[in-house]
């Protein structure tokens, strides 16, 4: 269209896209997470990207994150009910389980695997747009324990899947250091709890300073905790209390249903507290061992004793742990942890060499389709050397060549090897490795 | 949380959600069709919510649709720009084709199936927010006309694997109807064609009246322009300039190399035009000939000269394709065509009997897991009642038993057909339909 202004698009700060390349890894570590959860039995649920700003409120610190819809040119008719994107896929679980209750079938076990949004200021691992892997369980009144041993093998199955390298997931449960908080008398145990919880990002000296100057704990008592906090061996440590007991028993009950994950994935780690108030009980983080750049948790969750105490009135019990999977991607892929240079879902490229060829090219791409192959026909039939051209540069594994006059056989050509030979529609497999994107991840 | 006040939540209009049954048989669904498009080699894309307001707001027509975004406690750092969610698929790609132009491969194939958003007045049929199911194939300068017979034969194998009975695609070329009216010297062929286009709304004589008086035809010519788009054989149209030359050739080239589809798939039908403007050539439309519910096109299309040229100053000609997913999928449930009773993925339910076989539970789900299927260990050892009531209510299709002190071997039962017999976990096989979940769609 000449003469028309153009306007240059530009990347819209915080909101993130991927070329085909990379966007064909993000999707088939999604799927894979996906494949994971439901092998697990959790079911899928979509919440709308917006809910009434009466449910999204209900965690007042947040507010200043939320994006809130308006239609551009409202009309009067217009229903007053104030919309928001959501912030997280908790919130909106715990809506759909108010909402739904009756038609849930309990232990509900739950996937959701969504984009939320938070008008945050936009960093390396920040974005105001981004997926989470979120699975929970939640059921009436009382869910069983064994269920927090389930969250650390499936986000184990789920994360080793990716090729990430040597994956360490630390549990705690929170009655032990508010069990001992509180045998020791501390006034105002959530400011040390939240001190102790920047364990991973402060010096311990640093930490101990803040516990004495800010929370007004003794040298002796700040130098008490945090020995608990860095203990290694759990068995050694003493209930000083009920709360205590219930929590290291908890603990010990989890590890105990852990004991097939390969050895050291697992880790007791009684430093773990979570800055969110509303766990009670068994908290978890992961840590990728092989990747220095991430110094923090990439997956963390926990047990939680009322989801959904706002919208119903039933005791909802819930446990769940949550990938941060855009964070992970894009910090992953910065650190060149990611590439691939298949722009394509395409496994063969028929070549055609011959306009009469086309209706034989259709046949065998149908054939091969059938098999669960994704084929293109080249468009076109032009030389060689632009087919080829086309198919290395879209990264497509195979080229296929139809008989023609010189032969009266099918060819196949592996565009990785070299390797040309004759083939049938019928019998033509593809090798092992060659639908994976080419990925370069983190190994030990 | 005693004495909170309870916050009873409410759908909100035009925002869909699905319970975990019925949300089974949409993922199923998305699922499918992204793997026809893959198997044709289109690369999936997917874009932010957002955009610029200047980049939406190309089509000035739909304003009013629009939901802008605002942070609720915006800031004085925050950034000027304005921003909206998308309204379709087309202008993202647009604007993506645009932006990322030297970092893409021509022809670039690619499908989208995202959730776009309308703040329309909803109805059955229409939501505020909705899926579709996008392809097409962009080149520079010249895209060949086989990509333009490619796209019904894409849609059909997403269709028809849905089991959706009857598939009808109606093609046409709008140069042939623009070159008559041509022809004819219309003075207005924009209002002629916007006209024609209601011809499945409509009475034809209600048509030709509003020909008549509204865009001053003669009853001669409209009687002529409506002779031509009722033309079942398109052999025998004769053409009055190049245009319609033009458009026929290209019609019928489309329709040849379509023949390779069953028979009655493919319909030319000249009344087609399909109401957008950019639309330069091959157009589409589908119907299901089976659901007597639906009276419109499910899956609109076609070929367009220009994708981007508000953003870049090449020439981008394009042809694409569109399922309406949500309404399509809306309309079939509202109608009781799509019916499910499995809330969970779970193929097998393994029974736990006592708590000292739960290690033996756990390694038999993990070989089973291993092997494709989606396996629970049911959460506690209580009667066995319970567990067979809880695999009936998620209609989990297996009940596994492990060995016990009566027998020392595995056994599984079949929900459906009630048969138990002995099994092992490295040879029990799912049957073929025991995945799918119970469907009941139109069928022939």
């Amino acid at each position: 269209m000449q003469g028309q202004k153009i306007y240059k698009p530009k990347p819209v700060s915080g909101f993130h896209e991927w070329l085909p390349e990379i966007r064909s890894v993000e999707l088939q570590w999604l799927k894979h997470i996906a494949r994971v959860f439901e092998s697990y039995g959790f079911t899928n649920i979509e919440t709308p990207c917006a809910e009434e700003l009466d449910v999204l409120q209900s965690k007042g610190e947040i507010d200043k994150e939320i994006y809130t819809l308006t239609r551009l040119q409202a009309a009067d008719d217009d229903s007053g009910s104030r919309l928001g994107l959501r912030f997280d896929q908790t919130v909106p679980l715990a809506r759909f389980v108010g909402q739904h209750f009756n038609d849930l079938d309990f232990p509900f076990k739950r996937y959701q695997m969504q984009k939320v949004w938070r008008g945050e200021r936009p960093q390396l691992g920040r974005s105001r747009e981004f997926y989470q892997c979120d699975i929970d369980v939640i059921n009436v009144d009382h869910l069983p324990l064994h269920f927090d041993a389930e969250m650390p093998a499936v986000v184990y199955d789920a994360l080793q899947g990716l090729g990430l390298g040597k994956i360490q997931i630390r549990i705690s449960n929170r009655k032990i250091l508010l069990g001992y908080l509180d045998a020791l008398s501390i006034d105002d145990p959530v400011s040390v709890t939240r001190t102790v919880d920047k364990l991973d990002k402060l010096e311990l000296a640093e930490i101990h300073k803040i516990l004495v100057e800010e929370s007004n704990l003794s040298t002796e008592l700040s130098t008490k905790i945090l020995d608990l906090v860095q203990t290694n061996d759990i068995a050694s440590v003493r209930a000083e209390n009920e709360q205590m007991e219930e929590g290291l028993s908890e603990l010990q009950f989890v590890l105990d249903n852990l004991s097939h994950l390969p050895e050291n994935v697992i880790t007791p780690d009684l430093s773990i507290v979570r800055g969110l108030d509303y766990y009670t009980g068994t908290v978890y983080e992961t840590r990728l061992l092989d990747v220095p750049e991430f110094t923090s948790s990439i997956c963390s969750g926990g047990r939680y004793d009322d989801l959904a105490g706002r919208f119903i009135t039933r005791n909802l019990p819930g446990v769940g742990i949550s990938i941060g999977f855009t964070r992970l991607f894009n910090v992953l892929y910065h650190h060149n942890y990611i590439q691939s240079s298949r722009t394509t879902p395409t496994d063969v490229l028929i070549a055609l060499m011959d306009e009469d060829d086309r209706a034989l090219a259709g046949e065998t791409a149908h054939k091969l389709r059938a098999r669960g192959m994704n084929v293109e026909v080249y468009h076109l039939p032009q030389k060689l050397k632009k087919q080829m051209g086309y198919a290395d540069k879209k990264g497509i594994p195979y080229v296929w060549f139809l008989p023609n006059q010189d032969k009266n056989v099918h060819e196949v050509k592996n565009m990785k090897t070299q390797d040309q030979s004759e083939t049938t529609p019928d019998t033509f497999h593809l090798d092992n490795d060659a639908r994976e994107p080419a990925l370069k991840v983190a190994s030990s």
